[in-house]
């Protein structure tokens, strides 16, 4: 430390007296630092660890080798479900995960990831870049001493695998299903029996019979899990899920230790873990699905009246969280708002066109 | 430039012989670079030339201030469909623009930007940074001394304002309609006569009546150009543009003279800029589309009919410029295949999410 600040001051004495000097970089200006950053997820994941693992790296390469963070999966330092509480306290600079995990601790959480029936990943983006969505998790997260980004999306996921076809709300009732947080609070509102199991014990479970239902992320990697062997019926859409959120959690005191320019690495290249994560769900998903159909599973969609059971438990669930906590409410106000507003234009310009291209390949098919 | 090596050999001299101490940046490896970039968007367009001011100064912040990259409106230093050029010929070190309108230098240019029937947004960006869209952009700008970065997207455009209903096909012929490019070449073969008109000329074009119709971008930026108090029908989807592409050029000495901590910073602040313009895009029509209808505009789908008669003369287009040009046509079979894969899962997922909260939502009302 001494050392860095002689050579400080010496640099300053060389440069005064010189405008047209380039500036250097100053010592303190470009620190070297080493964080760590555990994850919620195992390194299998390559879309969701694999990402973290990139974004680190270009974070070292723009300081030049300078702004080292060491990703590490799921339980290596701290439990996968722990990051939030690691970040909060400082044993750690920052973390990857998913803020539904913490719904426990409060589900208004949740908005910065994913609710059910809430905007899909371009709405989620729009609102968190140009709506209240950023402004309002930073003030959330004010009260666990952290400070947020977005660096990732999966896009929709899918409804999961039932061993049993889903014909009517009566089928689900009694169902053993492997879901938790705010889904877990909906569905269970139709009767399922919300099951909360870490990832390693799912496929025995559901080989088992314990489990009659399992919901995951998408083609791409339910297809690692097998679960197609044991339960072929794969529903979608994951209603709970439209366009989950990834989150950069920073430590409040780590961010406003870092220099300016570091602040503004961290911001671009967690950007490019956004659009990093859902393009390789978006490219990969769906090859996954096809070998995964040739290999016997069977796609299907939640019958319309399903749906519409879900639409409305889940809006039972938002009025009794909005009746309890004002807070909740606040920001279910402000993102459902964004959301009703978004979905008219979606569904004229972007829908017609998904939906007519659908359509004319099937027909050239 | 004597002063910095003079400052480089005394800090070398300083660090020399402590290994503890955090390695300084020395200024050969942050050199002060004053860039400019020319766009091919005026000041208003805040989704495009907004944009492109906001990566600059996350370039600037990033990297201490030393790396300064200035924009330029369309026209004030190169004209506004000449970026391209000017980055090819080193004039500038830099560009942000769009590669469809190139086509007249070469139609397989247009992949980097927006095809009839192509790529929604975020299957582009499953191409461009999982598929071979990078690759085979990056080849194909070798040619022009560029290396190229996606740097935004628009989403689906609209198909523009038509001063009277298309109801068939027969509506459209004759019919004088700004556009160009690919568009107005599949839009030709329907009898529809492209007219080429910089972005001034349009309206007073179309309320004289030397235009029948027009098409620009989509309601946040039509709506500026009050298109919609001569011609009143707002067709949508604008099927030549299902996921417009902006990009960044860079001309190919002046990227390589870079240091590797600026290319990264380059990387990671074009892709800020690429979630950054879909999302104001994203957030900003669905409102301007709002006020557009309370304000006149009939807002009207393309008839099937018409839909189906476009569909069957790009793929005649696609044809005949792959049958003439073999560079095009791997370009083409290698976008299309991707698109092709794509599809069918965006339309189970994500195309029934989108569709049931569309559906639900009305209802609601």
């Amino acid at each position: 430390m001494q050392r860095r600040s002689f050579l400080k001051k010496a640099s300053l004495g060389a440069v005064a007296g010189s405008a047209a000097v380039a500036a250097p970089v100053f010592a303190q200006d470009a620190p070297t630092l080493n964080w760590r950053m555990p994850t919620s997820f195992p390194r299998s994941l390559e879309a969701l660890y694999g990402v973290g693992e990139l974004m680190c790296r270009y974070i070292g390469e723009a300081t030049g080798g300078k702004f080292n963070i060491r990703p590490f999966p799921g339980g290596e330092i701290v439990p996968a479900l722990q990051v939030l509480d690691s970040v909060q306290n400082g044993t750690v600079e920052c973390g990857q995960t998913v803020s539904y995990y913490y719904y426990g601790k409060d589900p208004t959480l949740c908005f910065d990831a994913a609710v059910p029936f809430g905007l899909n990943a371009r709405q989620m983006n729009a609102w968190m870049f140009q709506g209240d969505g950023m402004k309002l998790t930073r003030e959330m997260f004010k009260a666990y001493n952290i400070v947020n980004f977005p660096m990732g999306n999966t896009g929709v996921q899918m409804g999961g695998w039932f061993r049993n076809e889903i014909k009517s709300v009566e089928d689900l009732k009694g169902l053993k299903m492997r879901t938790a947080g705010f889904a877990g609070e909906v569905l269970s509102r139709m009767g399922v029996v919300p099951q909360q199991l870490a990832g390693g014990d799912v496929y025995p479970a559901l080989e088992k019979g314990t489990l009659d239902a399992v919901e995951f992320v998408g083609p791409y990697d339910d297809e690692k899990l097998g679960f197609n062997k044991v339960a072929r019926n794969y529903y979608y859409p994951g209603w709970w899920e439209g366009g989950p959120q990834i989150s950069l959690y920073v430590n409040e005191k780590s961010w406003e230790a870092l220099p300016k320019s570091y602040q503004a690495v961290i911001e671009t290249a967690s950007r490019l873990a956004l659009v990093e994560t859902l393009s390789r769900y978006d490219a990969w998903n769906a090859p996954a699905l096809r070998r995964l159909i040739a290999n016997g599973a069977q796609l299907r969609a939640f019958p319309r009246e399903v749906m519409d059971a879900s639409w409305d438990a889940a809006n039972a669930v938002y009025k009794e969280f909005s009746d309890r906590d004002p807070k909740f409410k606040a920001m279910y106000d402000n993102y459902m708002s964004f959301r009703d507003s978004s979905v008219p234009w979606f569904r004229a310009a972007e829908g017609a066109y998904d939906q007519y291209l659908s359509a004319a390949l099937s027909r050239a098919r």
